[in-house]
């Protein structure tokens, strides 16, 4: 029998600003499940600042890649729930994460990688928390964080550190983990809303609206000293900024430059880029996805510290896989809090599902 | 008494490129000997392409400092031998480095860093070479190469290494020791001349003037597979073809940027730099001078396959103090080959000063 799904596709590339218009829902067949492969329904699935890349007509590195027009979203972290299995291993009502997102039912092949390599299909341990948080602090996105702390910037004992989107997905995990190992930690966002939250809920040392002024001056005036480490979400003016503060053996972690992903063409890079051979400063760019060996320490720790409620978690969540691009939109316009998920469908595992 | 010295000061900044008239050689009075100080008559002198950098109203970063006007430039590594010593630790005609050159005489405190930080006053083991040589493989400059490699890069089996400036005092130095623990190597330089000597004299496995095209095509077709290290001694276009072929998890060691010191205010940085995250990558600024710990390692060993003849070395030598402006000008041009020196004075150790 067959099985159709709905799925977004992308049907033009924006030129500058994304809008919804760029997409479509549309209705697909879905083909017979092959073995090695499970049906998933989707319960929840990401929306990344690095989607934007996704969308240009070449996606920069060789690592991620540009979204093909007309076609299913490929490399989009997804959590749901296993409805038929043909893979040793995964069992039905089984709740999943996968790479295969922005749809409302997916056939995943088991171990394979998706494009953009964001992990393979993953059974998840439910007793850590409910499923979106999978696809937050204790999946990839909660490793992007620790990875971009303890291995890019190796933060060591007495650093100070800032960390730019400090009220975003990511942003606000590095942020509360710096703060728990008992760093002094700068906080910068995009407005007094989430300034007022990175000090009043996050309890950052200090933070600051980068449209208050030069990035550097705010910066300065928060971190009179210098800082050693800066976890750059930003790039840009941000960037810069951290170049021309950084003290000896600081350490950037090139998470992503959000600041950059709608512009067209070659980015300017920072004028100062000399200050890492005057100062001996390293950058080092990372991805969750290559640093997977971490993924259960990243999950255990920063489990405990929700559990115990030390760590704070925000998030918005846009109901219907057809208000995806939509949700995609907001977050790139910085209209989101915390980290962006759209919800497919509720969690109704073990419903047995006709004509399997 | 009082005993005079010659000096070379800055006059006056260049704006752009630099001439000798923006120097002049004068004689001042040296001040008396104090405990824990020696007199040094220098034999050889240091020209850096980092001077170029001291020249300018406001050095870069918080390390390299400006130079003032109508004063002796502190912080240029120089050889000599102790003519006084009021040092303990220091006797009459021992070889020495230290951090005053561009003089003839020069007053070292024991144990001072000089401005720029180039290093205390060291006796040297002249068994390993002759003293212009702890300029040049023996000091800080085969240190800055071996340290690049080694601890900026973290040189591992099997990765493909490209060094600009590979025909330079540093770069020569950096794609020789990378040949002779194996890698491929890929060196750049800017003359047909320079080119043969990469491939014909340091044996490297493939070279090209960066005039014979746009970088990063030069580079691409040299290694087709991509690099995994690239060890920049020139910054600007070269470092943008970098970041566009290092492979995944490939580093840079920053050790400078001789394309940009003479431009005027902020140098345009790579519009790729994005790459760093997207592949994973590792840019490293670094100085010899805060790794002095590995100077007796990479002395060791460049001594060792210098004696053997395994290691080319080529120098530039101009001889008077008075052509050491002239010397940096045709330094900074390209015109000199290999590690460029001035020579002040000859070895006459042991011979006894009179008015001592």
């Amino acid at each position: 029998m067959t099985r159709t799904a709905r799925q977004v596709q992308l049907i033009s590339r924006p030129e500058r600003e994304v809008t919804a218009a760029h997409f479509r829902v549309i209705e697909v067949e879905l083909p017979e499940l092959r073995n090695g492969q499970v049906l998933v329904r989707n319960l929840f699935t990401s929306v990344d600042p690095a989607l934007r890349l996704q969308l240009r007509p070449q996606a920069p590195g060789g690592y991620f890649r540009a979204f093909p027009l007309n076609a299913a979203l490929d490399g989009i972290m997804s959590v749901g729930e296993v409805l038929v299995s043909r893979a040793a291993g995964f069992g039905v009502g089984d709740v999943v994460s996968h790479g295969w997102g922005w749809r409302d039912l997916a056939v995943v092949s088991a171990g394979a990688v998706s494009v953009g390599g964001v992990g393979t299909l993953a059974r998840l341990d439910t007793s850590l928390g409910p499923p979106e948080m999978f696809l937050g602090p204790l999946g990839n996105m909660g490793l992007t964080a620790y990875v971009g702390l303890v291995r890019a910037a190796e933060l060591r004992d007495g650093d100070v550190v800032w960390v730019s989107a400090a009220a975003g997905a990511v942003g606000s995990i590095a942020a509360q983990v710096a703060k728990l190992r008992g760093h002094r930690v700068i906080g910068s966002a995009g407005s007094a809303a989430k300034v007022e939250y990175l000090l009043d809920e996050l309890r950052l040392d200090a933070a600051f609206d980068y449209h208050d002024g030069p990035v550097l001056e705010l910066l300065q005036s928060a971190a009179p000293d210098g800082i050693d480490v800066y976890f750059d979400n930003v790039g840009g003016d941000h960037l810069q900024a951290a170049l021309a503060t950084l003290r000896r053996s600081g350490r950037v972690a090139m998470c992503g430059a959000i600041s950059e992903y709608e512009l067209v063409g070659p980015q300017p890079g920072p004028t100062n880029l000399f200050q890492a051979v005057a100062n001996d400063l390293t950058l080092r760019g990372f991805r969750a996805s290559t640093n997977l060996d971490l993924l259960g320490e990243s999950a255990r720790l920063l489990g405990g510290w929700l559990a115990g409620g030390r760590l704070r978690y925000r998030q918005t969540i846009v109901d219907g896989l057809e208000r995806a691009p939509e949700a995609l939109v907001a977050m790139l316009a910085g209209e989101t809090v915390g980290k962006t998920l759209v919800r497919i469908g509720r969690v109704e595992a073990h419903r047995p599902v006709r004509g399997v």
